[in-house]
This record gives C-alpha cells, structure tokens and sequence, in this order.
C-alpha cells in the first residue's frame, strides 16, 4: 500500500501492552531509542495496544484472579488485524502464559524471558549466578530459572522478606504512579545489593516496571546490570529485521 | 466482550503517530501519567500506531515532499478497525492538514493544536502574547496562530535565524537520535529566552520532538511554560472519559 519505507524487508511489530499501562509505553520507547536510524523513516513500524482491562498476572497465578490469557489474545488479534506482523509481550510476569498466547496468535511470539537469558548469558562470558528481581507471579512461574537453565546459570533470589518489600515497590509505587520514584529506587537498589551480596555476578530487572523506573535514571550495582526489557527489545528489533544501535552495523 | 473496565463509559484512544518515532510513545506515556488512576485497570485503553513511513510534514508543506494524509489516513482506519473511538496525530505540524484527517477518520479527531492554545489561555488569565517554538511546517500553515487570535493572543516567533537554529535542533539533534542532547537543551532555552526578552508572557514547546526533549529534563524560563503534547494529553483523557490527575477529581 505505501513503498516509502526504506527497509521493506522488516516486519510490523505489535506491542502486547498494558501491564502496566505505562511498560508498554517504555517499551516502544526502547525500541525507537534502540534502532540504528537516522531519520524517521528508517525506524520500524511500531503497534502498541495499550489495554488497561488485563487482569494481574500474578493474581492470576496465585489463583485468586482470572486469567490474562482471553484479554492478551484479544489484543493480539487485534493487532494482527491491524497488520503486526511480530508479537512481544511488555510483561515479564504474563510470559509464564506464553504458550496459551502464542497458540493463540498466528503470527510470531517473541519469548522475551528467552531472549534476556541470552542476552545476560552472551554479554558476561562464563557468569554461573545472575540475580533476579521480578514479580512473585514471575518467580510462582519459574520461567527465569527454565531459560537461564538453558544457559548453564544459576539464578537467585531475594529472601522472603526483601521480595516481599520488592512487590510493595513495584505495587505501592510504580504501578500507582508515585510522583517521587525516590524511595522505590533506594528500595530496588538495597535488594540488588543483597543480590550481589549472595553471589550474583550479574543483576537481571526482570519486571517492565523496573524497567521504567530505570529508564528514568539508570539503576547500578558493582555487577554488570541488565534490564529484560532492554534485552527483549533489542531481539525484537532484529527479528524485525532492524539494526540495534551500537552493537551492530 | 471484556467486562472488567471500572470505567465503562470511556473510550479507546487512538494515536497516530511515527512523527517522530519517539513522539508517539512520548505521547502515550503522558497520557498514562497525566491519568488519575491507583489501579493498572483503571487507565484508559490506548492504542498507538507508530508507523515511520508517514513523509516528512515540513517538506510536504513547503512542496518538497509527498503529502503525509494518505499515510496517516491509513493508520486512522487502521487504529478504528482495532477499535480506537477517538483519534488523536502526535504532531503538532501534522495538523496543517487535521481537516483532511478528520474528513478521512469516522471517529473524532482531537484537535491538540486548539486545546493547547485552549489550555494556555485558560492557565494565564488574561495573557496577551505567547512565544511558540514550532517547526516551519506548523508556521507555515499557521495553525497556532489562529487558534491562539480564537484566545485574543497573539503569536511571537524566533527571528528567521533562531527559527533555522531550531530546526537544526529538531532534525539534527532528536530525531536523529543523539546520546547527548544537551547541546540541543542549550539551543532551545537560549531561543526561549528570546521570546521572553521580546515581551513573550509564555512559551508554548508546539512540537512532539521538544516535548521528547522536555520529558527528560524540563525546560523552564522565566515564564510560565506549556508543553502542547502535555496540554493535548490532558484534553484526550477527559474527551475519552478519563481523570485528569492533579488537576480535577
């Protein structure tokens, strides 16, 4: 229909969004900030479906709410009818239904937890612990610790205690829109240090909410620290065909 | 067909964007943020289009380059197919041609050009001049300046070499993308502050590319300072049936 983009090769993707309602924003964001291009028209053609009704995902897991998995499908039909043509999830935590969602679509499911194992796995050669921070619907799910399995990586955790402070953090600040995010980062930044305190050679944010708190002003241990999100978007960005910016020409 | 929306009379907001890449997502992020929800579930349901091929608006309205209305009519019908009820264009220059928008759009399309001129107006009773940095796409087509003689205000501009410093600044420096943008900061508070020193009693950013600029970093000046994607945000959440944070309740 329209032939002026520059690189017509590359693949429509779709944005699965609104956990929360302000990742999926983060997200896009990524991925324009992380594609190598100069003008406008040389980035990737980005559908978001920013929608709010998903029910929690760690709810759901925990069994006291229902299902994302009809209100995820919904949106990826939605965006296949709007003409994605490569789906990502904007959510760690609703990767433990990414088999029911990728059944669902009938175009491409980006595995974004897969593509941060590799990622961490491929930037530290030889790293045997990383440190995890992610939602509780995420750890109830283990899907971290199946991927970096796959990678010869051990992964720890917050104890109890600091995952439960992790969750009022991601909850009782991000999610709610706090104007000041400065508490949350001293909490975030305290249990990263314990993290590296037990051993991880790395820090994972394993939790697009993490992730926009860290957009807005980099989070950092003594370890190398990586942020799924950033990770995820750059797979995205190269299965779609687009080049990731800086480490790649 | 989902039911879990605590606010059923609200609509689904399309955006149109990929003009610049990073407008668009900048754009759905002030909507997130400027909404007064505590819930992931009680944001309103957005839905972003951020399509890179959409020609260059400036060089259409100067006659060098394609119209973009095919290109933007598209992802209107697109976004309504998905289900947006209201549309909103992440541009302020694109909306030179907002009429030839709406006559190709069946759902409304919000008009960010009146509502930040609206916006401005209403926040600095009786203001009689305003200084407005924009691209030579929107003064060309002088959108702001009769939405603003609609106020009883009238429009300062840059000179002719503060205005091509600021297209430099526009094109050069964010949507190309560059690490650091404090250069481009520079740039833009010194030719705020022209517009001050010229009897100015506001300064309205009236392009998505500074408020990009602006969201890392206010830009402030001796008077009161608008930012019209921000004025715009906050007139598509309350047409959609959304609550403005901080401002009503």
């Amino acid at each position: 229909m329209m032939s002026t983009n520059s690189e017509p090769s590359t693949r429509t993707i779709g944005v699965l969004g609104g956990m929360g309602p302000a990742a999926a924003a983060d997200f896009a964001r990524r991925i324009v900030d992380t594609t190598d291009a100069n003008l406008d028209q040389e980035h990737l053609h980005v559908i978001v479906d920013n929608d709010p009704r998903v029910p929690d995902r760690t709810q759901a897991l925990r069994g006291v709410g229902p299902s994302p998995v009809p209100c995820i499908a919904a949106m990826a039909r939605r965006l296949e009818g709007a003409g994605a043509e490569l789906l990502v999830m904007a959510c760690n935590t609703a990767h433990a239904f990414y088999e029911e969602v990728a059944v669902a679509a009938s175009v491409p499911l980006v595995d974004l937890i897969d593509a941060a194992a590799r990622g961490v796995a491929a930037q530290v050669p030889g790293i045997r612990r990383v440190g995890l921070l992610a939602t509780d619907g995420t750890l109830l799910s283990q899907v971290y610790e199946r991927a970096f399995a796959r990678q010869d990586v051990d992964v720890i955790l917050p104890d109890a205690g600091a995952q439960v402070r992790l969750m009022e953090t991601i909850y009782g600040a991000v999610k709610s829109g706090a104007r000041d995010l400065g508490p949350a980062r001293d909490t975030v930044l305290t249990l990263g240090q314990g993290l590296v305190d037990a051993g991880a050679q790395a820090i994972l944010l394993a939790c697009t909410e993490l992730s926009v708190l860290a957009a807005q002003e980099p989070l950092c241990w003594p370890v190398p620290t990586f942020d799924a999100a950033q990770l995820g978007a750059e797979d995205v960005i190269r299965r779609a065909g687009g080049r990731v910016r800086g480490r790649e020409t």
